[in-house]
């Protein structure tokens, strides 16, 4: 038998969605449920696959089944196709497995010609009604099917109006609409080279490859790139007969929520429009009525919607989206689906759907998008005060949340604002890893430069801090004292407010709102915990962003990267000092002296982590980064002065650690190398930290210290007996122990390939999946941005392998070295702490994989939580 | 039973090298065949390998086996350790698997004490022998054993020489050597804190340790490192019965080779002293006599030694080269071993033993070292000439060869003389890119700056040119017209010599004798040609090297880089116009104007290889490699002329290509992607010019266009698209076609990890061994240099993973891509174009992993085709 590639709706069923679309397996569902559908039939994914591969074409088999359910459904109508008498009349919409915006939406009346839009006018017994009809589907056919540029149609109505003298279409009567019918086909020949097709099936195998080929167009692709949406899931195309709600006052069409989609409050909401086509709805003209007043308008049909709508809700066991319409007082309904909603409606819909009975917890937990929940984990303007405020400029939205603060240009005089008490906002062309501290006290960053994966986005994301970023409009003054926008200057201190959501940047100061981690997000979330079996860890470098993270349900830290603390301004000059240094004498000198702070800081996170393991990696940057640049001669004389050196001696040194491929030089574990005292400095600073901690809070510190960027067994079993043998020292000065682990990241591919070397000298591995996307691809993050929109656009790459982890390429690395090095060691311990940690599709990679943990910033642990959860039921 | 770790000579056998060492080994072989050796025993490596598990300790049971062997071979020699009547007196000497130079060599008189010095002095009735050989011990043991300064004693006895007034150490007479004994001693205890050792056991033991230290001191570590030789295997060490060649004019002591170490003739070859020591025949100061005249002085011995080593040389199939003493007219061989010899006479041994019987074909292939043979390859000085000539410079060596030439300072220059019929040798601080011409045109290459990895010297032995890089003594003037050299200047034009392998420069021309692939060379190769498996290729970017590349019997090219091409002036001047370009007809233009000159190309070296088959890569390296540095501003405004364009555009254009890891950024087949017409002009290159080359020579030619830089199956798709898409295109335009093949590199992990979908569009694979090891390891060549070097001298490398394929990391991803790729497609064609693939022991790795064939530069397809025909009989 011939494969079935089309279905009639009462072939069908909700479970067939992958073949059929959410689209056309729910209208396939209502009709088994006996609601009123106008009747259809689907053609299947599988065929939009097929077309593809045929070179986009329909094979004639496939085109046999579609005439063939054509018939059928014309029967099934009591309709023809062209007929005068009855003609028949269809909608053509797209329906992929999930609902996806930039596909071609619908064709309405398709099937109208010089003999059916008689017939229409016939049965409607309105001639005006039919030819506006017709006129509108030409246009619509033309333009969406046959890609003749809309305009040149707008242009031939407005050249009808204009010789007639009105204004609105609306005054155009029969005859005028006759004239624009003629017209619109004339210029359709011109364009196309052949006459406007009047055999209705020749209209409908166009559409159905218009819908086929709008499943690759460039907005398509772009939205399943945004929403991890396959390729190759391919379109389902649903014909379905046409009902009308403009047939007088006893017609109507409209949309509705079984419950509120904003709150979640659980109350039918939605709208309607009295003897209007779906159209009418949309564009605005007219102003729809809240759905409540149907009762009172049509209550018989209200009170059959009410049922309707509550059957759909208890039998899809979700808040339903649906659209209907009436025809002559017989209610149809064209299409139910789970709705969407905000974060906080979908929270509370979970959880009062678990409360109704409708739902399991485990079910609850698989109703709400983890990624969704990241809009309600961070401050936000107040909804009422956002309402009035007007944006000065709009920027790339960076990293979510919502601040004001007064405005400074540096992250030095940043700093001492914030010190000072001062709310600061850091306003920058684009920032530098200097800045980090600057970045760190503000309550917000915006800059003029800069894209999604820009220093200041990537950090600011990291850290929970709010940024627009890429703001092009803004120009900083001179003398980094001022900024102007649009004409107008905001000087240092004057108060903005930036929504790191929207990108929008606002003058003034504007009102926020907290997160909320209570009420229906607790109780979701404690379901979540229950469920899951992976650990979530964050990954923190201070007190202030552990503590964050804790109260986001972090178990542990995954990634302390003790390179941040360095930055920090009464740091950075012994770095440089360590870094300038020409012997093993100077250089010790130099980390004598950052000893203690590193041990304080140190015990700062172990306070806020309390009893919950701290993983803390060894210094992972080249060395230059902590030096300017070249250039910047000011800077370099400050730098000469404050460590009594020269300019000179402080240019050769960068000359010295000048790289080609800094992500390919002399950085982490290779420093411990070649100066081992670095090693030992970070030991003794842990450790010591750990047992001050210990008897400051009575509580059983585990620190775990991590060897970065190993790809050889031999480095790691170096750089462990530098720190075995510090650790001794250290217990053997205070007399006393402390338990603590020793591991490695695996972000160097032969690392990956050699695990079980590896796994004999590690107590754990953490996947640092960043770098490791990076080595693998051999393309660095910094400079992929330059070529990867060429391989979006050539459908090369579907994902941003550095947002979603490749589980094809590097996803199959790391399942590579989990097995090498458990079959080692079977005690292992094994977790992720690149980005891809708090990307809910990695999470359930790592599920699957057995990681132990993942780690991720703290503003998605929740994330995490939510994401290992489904996991987890999935896999059931 | 315990493990067996002392074995006495008489227990051993030649097969036991790994084991007892090569020297142990032969020792035991020979008292096997019952030839005169001095007893004594072996402790073998595998004692060694325990001296480093235990913590630098000999254990008590290894030291037990040791005193028992003593105690047996005290009683063969019937003399007694420490005795006065008649002293048990040993050689201590080190022996790995195979010869190591930089570890402690030996001891002598080992067992001298203050009664054993009496005993000698009876013995040999010659006081003043046996306290000088005692004052030699305490040096010796002192220094080489205990680690006391040398220089120390030797103001000893310069003190008393210069107390009694003499020049010579033969001045002083017993009583002065007394003296001298006495404050060697008191110099021990005052260096030691203790008294020096009269217990011979214990300086045995002391000696022992004293060997297995040396085997990681940092010279042996060094020595592996350039040889290959593993660090784990350890060293054997040897104690063998002294004899004395020093008692008279009946003994005396000599080295002797069974043939000509230098020519190979079959000739005994040697040396001795009558009555004296092998100390004595190395420092010099006696002149010894060549091995004939032993006939006259003593005919009896020498009859037996020719016997012996007629017998030795039999017994183990090879040259022997042997080191014997005569005491008392009583011959004693003290060792033997397949002697060293220079590579012409390697070829001739080898050869000649098989016409002699004594060797099969297959065993004469695997008596040379294929290495060797680099030196045979190049052109050399006369070596009459150049012994009396007097280098005025020494670099590095380079790159092999030896080149005289008329010095030029610009490549342009050189390039202009090159065109007009000089012999060129360009000299520059440093190479770059832009040079390739001039370095290609040139007859050898030197440069005051770079080391063994810079540009100057991978490209040069690439090309097979000769090269000394990093002469730091030679300073070239500012208007790059003369270089000063320990105060002469040598002006343009002026004639200089280099020789590539010693790095010594010369004043003047120095005549060169041609390469030798007739002869010996050639029946030694031909039978390797019937043993290997593997194909060899070559790398080859022009018709030149091409053809030197057949000459060695190249089999085909394996790597044909384009952009070498685009470096020479007629063409870089269309490239920058591309790269210039701002849409894709500019692009397109500019492209037109490159189109003949590859075409043309391409043809030269399809001529100069016939029907071997030709791989060409596609262009690969960043586009700003192509463009001048931002700085240069002269050259960026010649350019802006030439082009049209201003300085301005130029610069901003090297500003939008920076990037930060140009090694991750954008080249190779990401170039043809975002340009396709890039691939498309390459592909009507390669296939236009093989059809013009078919038409001209009527022979079969063969293309095989190779995509660079593949990480994912679908860059490959798209890209062998469009070359697809153009082929079709040349064959209907010339309405002929010619068969040709489409495959990749294998140079990304991600690309050997997915290698299952890369080989459903590839029809082969070649890995691309320098790009993979970066990115596999995670390092950049240009910058790993600052760090390998701690990584050498703290053992976590061994090896230069860029010179010798690293087999656990790089090699797992090798395999694991063949075995990947062949189970999609069994056809699938499997090689390498590394520069591994000239590296004997990546040849062998490669032949085991079931390549097809290895690609490398032209002067390592001789070294490439015996490395494959040893692995293939390895392999058997």
């Amino acid at each position: 038998m011939a494969d079935k590639y089309v279905y009639l709706f009462k072939e069908g069923n909700a479970g067939m969605k992958n073949l059929l679309g959410g689209k056309g397996a729910n209208l396939a569902e209502m009709t088994g449920l006996g609601l009123p559908v106008p009747q259809g039939f689907t053609i299947t994914t599988e065929a939009c696959i097929r077309y593809y591969k045929d070179g986009q074409t329909i094979a004639p088999d496939i085109l046999d089944q579609v005439y063939a359910a054509l018939s059928e459904t014309e029967k099934t109508a009591g309709k023809t196709f062209g007929s005068l008498d009855n003609p028949f009349l269809v909608s053509v919409r797209s329906g992929a497995r999930v609902s996806m915006p930039g596909m071609m939406d619908t064709i309405l009346n398709l099937g109208l010609n010089d003999v059916a839009v008689q017939g229409l006018a016939n049965l409607t017994r309105n001639e005006r009604f039919a030819l506006d009809s017709y006129r509108r589907f030409i246009q619509m056919f033309s333009d969406v099917v046959m890609e003749i540029d809309k305009s040149k149609f707008e242009a031939v109505l407005d050249a009808v109006k204009h010789q007639k003298g009105v204004k609105y279409d609306k005054d155009l009567d029969a005859s005028d609409l006759k004239d624009v019918i003629k017209r619109y086909k004339d210029l359709y020949t011109r364009e196309k080279g052949e006459e406007f097709p009047q055999d209705p099936k020749t209209q409908l195998l166009e559409a159905i490859k218009a819908v086929f080929r709008s499943w690759d167009n460039p907005r398509a692709i772009y939205y399943r790139r945004m929403n991890d949406i396959p390729g190759d899931w391919g379109t389902a195309v649903n014909v379905q007969s046409m009902v009308f709600g403009n047939m007088g006052d006893d017609s109507g069409t409209g949309v509705a929520f079984t419950r509120n989609p904003s709150t979640g409050e659980n109350k039918l909401y939605g709208e309607y429009l009295l003897n209007a086509q779906g159209e009418d709805v949309v564009s605005g003209v007219r102003t729809p009525q809240p759905i409540a007043t149907l009762a009172d308008a049509m209550p018989e049909v209200y009170n059959q919607f009410t049922d309707v709508a509550s059957k759909l809700e208890k039998h899809f066991h979700d808040m339903q989206d649906m659209e209907y319409t009436i025809e002559r007082g017989k209610l149809y309904l064209l299409q139910t689906r789970n709705g969407k909603r905000t974060a906080a409606a979908a929270l509370k819909i979970a959880v009062d759907l678990v409360d109704e009975g409708m739902l399991t917890e485990t079910e609850a937990i698989m109703k709400v998008e983890p990624k969704q929940l990241d809009s309600l984990l961070h401050p936000a303007f107040d909804p009422k005060a956002i309402k009035a405020a007007k944006p000065i400029a709009t920027g790339l939205p960076a990293s979510p949340g919502a601040a004001s603060g007064q405005a400074y240009f540096t992250a030095k005089e940043a700093v001492e604002a914030a010190q000072s008490g001062k709310k600061v906002l850091l306003v920058r062309k684009e920032t530098t890893p200097e800045d980090i501290e600057g970045m760190d006290l503000s309550q917000g960053i915006l800059t003029v430069f800069g894209g999604m994966t820009s220093h200041a986005a990537v950090v600011a994301r990291g850290m929970g801090r709010c940024a627009v970023v890429g703001c092009g409009a803004l120009s900083i003054g001179k003398d980094e004292k001022s900024v102007t926008v649009a004409g107008v200057t905001y000087k240092e201190g004057d108060i903005l407010s930036i929504d790191g959501s929207t990108g929008n940047v606002y003058a003034g100061a504007i009102p926020t709102v907290e997160a909320q981690v209570a009420g229906d997000f607790a109780r979701l979330m404690g379901w979540a915990d229950k469920a899951r079996r992976l650990k979530v860890r964050t990954n923190a470098d201070t007190p202030r962003d552990a503590e964050q993270a804790v109260k986001f349900g972090a178990e542990g830290i995954g990634l302390c990267r003790t390179e941040h603390m360095f930055f920090e301004a009464d740091r950075i000059s012994a770095v440089r000092e360590m870094i300038l240094s020409n012997t093993e004498t100077q250089r010790r000198a130099a980390l004598n002296k950052l000893l203690p702070m590193q041990r304080g800081d140190f015990e700062g996170i172990y306070k806020a982590m309390g009893e919950r393991p701290v993983t803390i990696r060894f210094l992972d940057p080249p060395l230059h980064e902590f030096l300017p640049q070249k250039y910047m001669t000011d800077e370099i004389a400050s730098i000469a002065k404050e460590l009594n050196t020269t300019s000179e001696a402080i240019v050769a040194k960068i000359e010295q650690l000048h790289e080609f491929n800094p992500m390919m030089g002399h950085r982490g574990c290779r420093l411990s190398i070649t100066f081992p005292e670095i090693a030992q400095t970070q030991t003794q600073a842990v450790i010591e930290a750990a047992l001050n901690a210990r008897k400051a809070t009575g509580l059983n510190i585990k620190p775990e210290i991590m060897i970065p960027l190993v790809g050889d067994v031999k480095e790691l079993a170096f750089v462990k007996r530098i720190i075995l043998e510090t650790i001794e020292k250290v217990f053997a000065e205070r007399g006393e122990t402390i338990e603590y682990m020793i591991g490695t990241m695996i972000e160097i591919p032969r690392a990956a390939v050699t695990a079980d070397e590896i796994a004999t000298e590690a107590e754990f591995f953490s996947f640092g999946t960043n770098d490791l996307t990076q080595m693998t691809f051999g393309f660095s993050r910094d400079d992929a941005g330059k070529f990867l929109e060429a391989y979006y656009d050539k459908k090369i790459f579907e994902q941003d392998p550095f947002a979603r982890l490749d589980q094809d390429g590097v996803g199959k690395l790391v399942k590579m070295a989990c097995k090498l090095g458990r079959e080692v060691n079977p005690k292992l311990k094994l977790g992720i702490c690149g980005e891809h940690g708090g990307d809910p599709s990695s999470v359930v990679f790592c599920h699957k994989a057995g990681l132990d943990y993942v780690s991720c910033s703290p503003f998605r642990v929740p994330i995490a939580r939510l994401a290992a959860a489904q996991a987890a039921i999935q896999d059931k």
